[in-house]
């Protein structure tokens, strides 16, 4: 649920000027996305997504950002597309935020995914991957093992208020992942936050990615491991099998796992459900007065955690070659 | 902000096989309005809004909102217009809430009006009571004279939290109100709640009205009363005169005022100033732990009411006959 800054007519037309877009005709807020504010545009020229990057993104990475769905579009991935004023800038400002236009994507996100949209998003992801090598910007993982640490170390001190036991289980599984978290992986462009609201299907059919405020450069295999939790376990965070192999053999149609990913499997699912975990804790413990966002719970992550923790190989995940 | 009921894929699949709309291309969450969920909708034959109705709608009042969109559009006025399914039915159900599709209306709402907007804004509110004569539902406005003492009771107790007075403050207008409000001036179908976020335009001109979910028959200079309020207090809350003339001159091209009706005006929007002021109240007294929605100040409507009750006469808000 998100708009934290309020977009009115003069902001618009002041920002929209810089635009050959014609006349506005309508401009709704949207209750999607929690880190930014974005606005459903309509003008003459088309519908447009106007985001407005709030405090959480940093301004330097938009550049990043930006220039990542341009040159995965380029290859072949149906993705958002930054608009550009008449002087070529996609980067704009509004009401003192750094604002970005992009061209809106059909389709809507699956709210209880099956096995065979499950296949698909694989497919997606390798396709992602596929397309995304050879971008010749970097952007580090903050979110990844070096991060985790000093979020954990900011909300250790409450974490058993949430449940009792949860510090010390946080901290063994911490201490675990900076002990075997795999290195030397293959590397690229990852998405990082490839959950099924960022994943529209037109019918049965995928029909494009949205939201890359989290891509950065990482191990390709640990963006499979994301997904593996965000869209094989049942409500109940239980693993689904059949969801996993047809997430996995979907992936491999497109591009070849190495041996020594397939080894990392379960320890990378770790690592995924323990990012997950910590930021949910994180904004579990912080939720400010008056918030409009009701925080996620970090419990669920817990539960998908203990599944991984006893998975031995991939094949725990259906993956078979 | 708000959406408060989750549509899934399946729900709306469901709810749509009764229509003949074509294939969804998308939805989204609305972040405006707080009664209703909203959600802006695109399938291949146009782009709709998909409102489910929450709890504080009573679904009886349904038919007269519905049939009253008809009975103003076939009379001219631009506002959405109720899709009906293929058996001809405009209400439906979704996700166990009474739903109904409307048809989307172009317009952006204006933050921060002007003099101009204000006189289209009049005229717009004028033909709206004349169109509406004639329409053959009654619906009673549970929000004015009989339904205030209530209101009060439920919040008088806590009213001095929000500062200290605002208990005997109310009470005293109140006693006034009951004693001095205007009999048998001309009714009819009223909007009763035509703020800026209610009014669309494009560009400059007044392009549509918009959520009829507080209409009701009332007398029709309290629904210019209303408007006063809610378009021509400056953000500070001082009364801006230049507007009021524009608005009450506004709507004297359409629809003449009656000299009991302009004699009335003070008192009708000192009702109106208590009208927002009391809901305002107790939504402000009654969050809910865990709300999405900010309340508004019912001290804003404390201010605009010190204003009306030193108003003497329609000239006051600006009137000149």
């Amino acid at each position: 649920m998100a708009v934290y800054t309020e977009v009115t007519d003069e902001d618009l037309a002041q920002f929209l000027s810089r635009y050959d877009l014609g006349s506005v005709l309508s401009l709704k807020g949207i209750a999607e996305g929690v880190e930014n504010s974005n606005y459903l545009l309509r003008t003459e020229k088309g519908t447009f997504i106007l985001t407005l990057y709030e405090k959480r993104v940093n301004e330097d990475d938009l550049p990043f950002f930006l220039g990542l769905m341009e040159y995965l579009a380029a290859r072949g991935l149906t993705c958002p597309q930054p608009v550009k004023s008449r002087d070529g800038v996609a980067l704009g400002r509004i009401a003192g935020r750094p604002a970005v236009l992009v061209t809106f994507l059909e389709g809507m996100w699956i709210r209880r995914p099956s096995a065979d949209h499950c296949g698909q998003v694989g497919e997606a992801l390798a396709k992602l991957h596929e397309a995304g090598a050879g971008f010749p910007m970097r952007r580090a993982n903050g979110l990844s093992l070096a991060g985790w640490a000093p979020l954990f170390e900011g909300a250790r001190a409450r974490a058993d208020q949430i449940t009792p036991g949860l510090e010390k289980f946080v901290a063994g599984e911490l201490a675990y992942l900076q002990a075997c978290w795999p290195k030397d992986l293959p590397e690229g462009v990852i998405h990082a936050d490839l959950f099924p609201d960022n994943v529209f299907f037109l019918g049965a059919e995928l029909s494009g990615l949205i939201d890359f405020y989290f891509a950065c450069t990482d191990s390709l295999a640990y963006d499979a491991a994301i997904c593996l939790n965000a869209w094989c376990f049942e409500q109940d965070a239980s693993f689904n099998v059949t969801k996993g192999k047809a997430f996995l053999a979907g992936y491999a149609r497109v591009r070849r796992f190495t041996d020594a990913e397939l080894a990392a499997l379960p320890v990378l699912a770790r690592g995924a459900a323990l990012r997950f975990l910590l930021t949910r804790l994180v904004d579990w413990l912080n939720v400010p007065p008056g918030a409009m966002v009701r925080p996620k719970d970090p419990m669920e992550y817990v539960k998908k955690l203990r599944f991984h923790q006893h998975a031995k190989s991939a094949a725990d995940y259906g993956w078979s070659a």
